[in-house]
């Protein structure tokens, strides 16, 4: 587990001075992630207020030894799955260090500036290959709001209680922030229709997601104990499961999701550690009383003591109407990871109870994570109570589902009384209009 | 499509005598995989007879020229990644190459000699790193036995004959033929008991399918029309998709299989090329009449007339008893690729009908191919009717389920009249016992 240590203190500030302050990236967080400066080739980095730490440049001054020099070499290269791989140790080894070094006199300021890139002359990639990409169910809110639209009778199914449900995604489509997806061309039943059509999703769909990122994996074969479970974990980031409602609809029984989520999801840039994260567990179970204690393979007295993440989710909404009238982004809700009702632990043991094998690169996905009332609803399904109760925008528009042109935003942000915030940096993309379908 | 030449000749012989009359291996068939001479590194090689061909050091010799070279280059490496990624063209040419050299005169024989290898002495690796993988549920017969067993009164779900059903699979976790895998434990819930337990799986199953191997990929909101989608399909092998029923009844609802399956799949070394099954299509359309058409986006002319591969599945049972006793393996069923209710192609354009991207070296599994009869069965679960009406075996033994220590046996043959016959080689694999429950 990871602990809180002098890299937390609030009062710490940074020569780099956009960093103090900062709301998302203060050097308290010191993400990772893989950028370009202008023209040149992609290399792993640390997000530092506005500017972007070179770790490969940083490693090759001599300032980093040992565990700190080994993780930054591993993060040097195009995709960061052997940085991934190192696991806790060496991960903050390079924390203590670079959180030394920015927080220094002259001295360091004037032997890592040359090092710095400003953000903003920089493109960001995916961080790591991604080998294969989970995605969970672990919100309860949002598993019983969808459950009751699709199953007024049973909204929450009797395995949920017991079973950190998830299903495999498609890792291909898996996109960065700041990029544009496409609306799917699908099938669909019309309620009162016979026979299925083929065209554009009349109902797409944002999720409001953490992913995790795994860093050490195991064999195949050999299940990762649950107190084990949380070292697995390399990180964090926002995911948008985008979802085509209709086509969902249509093609999930028997198998699950398929086409109505693989055509694109999107992620932010950014790995905000584990040891980052460390001062916002909520320290509290999150398993209400009277629910079943969870079996003996997801049960670790030091995972349920930790609780759960304390990490506020927003998702807001950008459309042609809003922007045109100088409006802000309208929110469409406000949630917080609270609201999972299994840990990053307990998916982890889950997954591999059965002997299967995680990689460091692979991606988990939460699944949505609502909170309990209207203005905390992860998805715009929920929002609209299934596209029956319209949102209404500034700008005079309403939105039932998305439409194109418009763009979806996410954003999370962990505070805490005598702790700096920290943030994740945006997840965003906009809508393109579906190819013409062919005749 | 790929078009019937000469290579096809049945009455071709090769300088490698094994080749002349071998089940799998002659040299109408030509296919590919990653050897590795002992000790030596993995690299490309096909099959011929008892013989591997060094595809590298075939390209060395100077021997080949233009698309056959870059074809052979692209596949001397540890994946055949490259190789996949270049389509038929170059696949052909290779091909038409290999086929004139190794039917050869005397200044072949000793020209491309030195590239051999006795497959007996060589170690197989999978062919390709698999970025994403999808197994589709297109055995009709299986889908409406196993629809029974789980839904007597609606066992064919009524999207069936519109959608070619897909979801995502674990890609860490297949392996290849020749190995063991591990009897996965997992939550399952017994018929009276009021919550779950967790333990070794007790329904241990295979399934029978075959495997598709993607070539040339598409782009991201880029579909793959219908009329060109079998030109992305770089070849085929068997596929052991295992699963654990108890698992699966427990965990499927609402967002379909996971752990049920993504502890191991097996496949087959060899990819067996579109070009190698070209005289083994049907010509017949395999949509029983009264069916739904097609909808567009998954009707073409072509691929309706060349129909369905006529290629002969089996599946069988090896166990300790059987060991013990010198008896043979026991048929569990006999099936034919015939009983796929969409085309590759079909499965190809649905996949990325929405936008999603397919990657050269993405597998693709048909799901379970049974036929009509209890002797045609792709799963011990149709076959023993949920587990109620045990096999009988030769050993006095009895499976309603698979045991440790059981092997599974798959194997492929193409036949028809006036070609010579070729096979897919074996998928093979055996159980091994679960890992001890920790206390």
């Amino acid at each position: 587990m990871a602990q809180i240590d002098h890299t937390h203190d609030p009062r710490l500030r940074s020569w780099v001075e956009s960093a103090n302050g900062h709301p998302d990236f203060p050097v308290q967080n010191l993400p990772l992630g893989v950028f370009s400066p202008a023209g040149a080739a992609p290399r792993g980095g640390v997000a530092i207020g506005d500017a972007i730490l070179d770790l490969g440049a940083l490693a090759a001054t001599g300032l980093l030894e040992g565990e700190a020099r080994e993780a930054a070499e591993a993060a040097s290269g195009e995709r960061l799955n052997a940085f991934l791989a190192l696991g806790a140790g060496p991960r903050r080894s390079l924390r203590l260090r670079l959180s030394a070094l920015l927080t220094g006199g002259r001295a360091e300021a004037e032997a890592v500036s040359p090092c710095l890139h400003p953000a903003a002359d920089c493109s960001l990639h995916l961080p790591a290959r991604i080998g294969d990409y989970t995605d969970f169910y672990v919100g309860i809110h949002h598993a019983t709001n969808v459950g009751k639209l699709f199953r007024p009778d049973n909204p929450l199914l009797p395995n949920y209680k017991y079973v950190p449900i998830g299903y495999h995604g498609r890792a291909s489509s898996i996109g960065l922030s700041g990029g544009a997806i496409r609306r799917p061309n699908g099938q669909a039943r019309l309620p009162d229709a016979a026979e299925p059509g083929f065209g554009p999703s009349r109902r797409l769909d944002y999720e409001l997601e953490l992913g995790l990122w795994v860093g050490p994996g195991n064999a195949q074969g050999e299940p990762i104990p649950i107190a084990d479970a949380a070292s697995h974990i390399a990180g964090y980031c926002l995911l948008n499961d985008w979802s085509a409602r209709d086509i969902q609809a249509w093609e999930y029984q028997p198998l699950g999701p398929f086409l109505a989520k693989n055509f694109a999801s999107t992620i932010s840039a950014w790995i905000v550690t584990p040891e980052a994260l460390a001062p916002f567990r909520a320290g509290q179970p999150q398993r209400p009383a009277g629910d079943p204690a969870p079996l003996p393979y997801l049960l670790d007295a030091e995972d349920q003591r930790a609780g759960a993440l304390d990490v506020e989710i927003e998702v807001l909404l950008l459309t042609d109407g809003l922007r045109a009238q100088g409006l802000p982004p309208h929110r469409l809700g406000l949630s917080n990871a609270l609201n999972m009702y299994w840990t990053a632990a307990q998916m982890v043991a889950h997954h591999t109870s059965n002997g299967c094998n995680l990689q460091p690169g692979d991606l988990l996905g939460t699944g949505t994570i609502s909170g309990p009332d209207a203005a905390s609803c992860g998805s715009i399904l929920e929002a609209t109570l299934g596209g029956a109760e319209p949102v209404a925008l500034a700008s005079g528009e309403q939105r039932r589902f998305l439409e194109d042109g418009d763009e979806v935003i996410m954003r999370a942000r962990a505070r805490r009384e005598a702790y700096a915030p920290i943030g994740f940096g945006e997840c965003r993309a906009r809508i393109l209009p579906a190819r013409p379908v062919p005749a």
